[in-house]
């Protein structure tokens, strides 16, 4: 892709929205071309956050059935949650982990980053993969204690046939670490 | 997973903010162990989009550059937006198919539906893939026409390095083609 694309220019930025969690924002640009046009996006929380895919006994890997509210419904995914301050991505990692499922880890490393829908949202996801579980519980701000889920390394293809594990981010997620999984010969398609 | 699994009950559901493309709702529930929250969601399009892989003569798949202004950068996507009113997914995709690359397709399939994150909004896109291609071009409402860039389908994980090409969705798309080529024999990994 060529980098040296000349990008549109911002002419003014403004906040014409606002609830406790979202800012919305009006932003009026203009084209390379002249054509001017307003659009809307979600302000930026500036906070990144860390989708975990940890596996258990080299056999397993860990999802938890959490209540999305936006489907009014119960869905399937890895571990995750915002990075805290004063928080670097593998230290937000396994305290999630430890939050969600009840696990630590010894050894996590990064997958990847991912966006969502960047016409509306500049904020990214670190997917990461840990490994050397140990048990360790903490608190976390769950309204209800989250279910777990144990889903068998040698199918992991199979969860894209529940049809409560659709996010793309878990999707895209599931796929890296099965890429990553081959890569190493630890895993075979 | 379990589907009997009881669900948290919805109290109220209140529009907090407003503006010309978002609404903002604030949902007050009772999760079934009598915890109380009020969470924050996205109200529904009541619309659903669609994503298009188009594979040009069997060797390549079209992407464009547009630009995403959360990001404030173009990115690398799928053709993709919204179904119209009357549109089945089908239509919708041959059409947005000749709006944003310039070909129609005589062979549209589905390869599966994605959320994104589903504890803020509920909308569902279509993930298609579209096979005999034809050149037609019908006017879309780009503010400059977008640039059109083809990526071989023997190479099409070396999309993932491309660091303009991160959103969940499209590295999704880019999973799923690739193994619904695979399962055909068309494409070894």
């Amino acid at each position: 892709m060529n980098n040296l694309i000349k990008k549109p220019k911002i002419i003014k930025v403004q906040s014409v929205a606002q609830s406790r969690l979202f800012t919305i924002e009006a932003v009026e640009l203009t084209f390379p071309n002249g054509v001017r046009r307003i659009y809307e996006r979600m302000k930026s929380f500036k906070r990144e956050s860390v989708m975990i895919v940890a596996i258990l006994d080299d056999t397993d890997i860990l999802l938890i059935q959490e209540y999305a509210v936006a489907l009014e419904n119960y869905v399937l995914s890895f571990p995750k949650g915002l990075i805290e301050s004063g928080e670097d991505t593998y230290e937000a990692a396994n305290r999630e982990l430890k939050e969600e499922v009840g696990f630590g880890s010894k050894k996590i490393q990064t997958l990847g980053q991912l966006t969502m829908a960047p016409s509306y949202f500049s904020s990214e996801m670190h997917i990461l993969i840990a490994e050397e579980l140990y048990r360790e519980k903490l608190e976390g701000d769950e309204p209800e204690p989250l279910i777990i889920q144990k889903w068998p390394l040698d199918n992991l293809l199979s969860l894209l046939d529940e049809p409560n594990f659709r996010d793309a981010r878990n999707v895209s997620a599931l796929f890296m670490v099965r890429e990553w999984l081959v890569k190493q010969g630890r895993l075979t398609y």
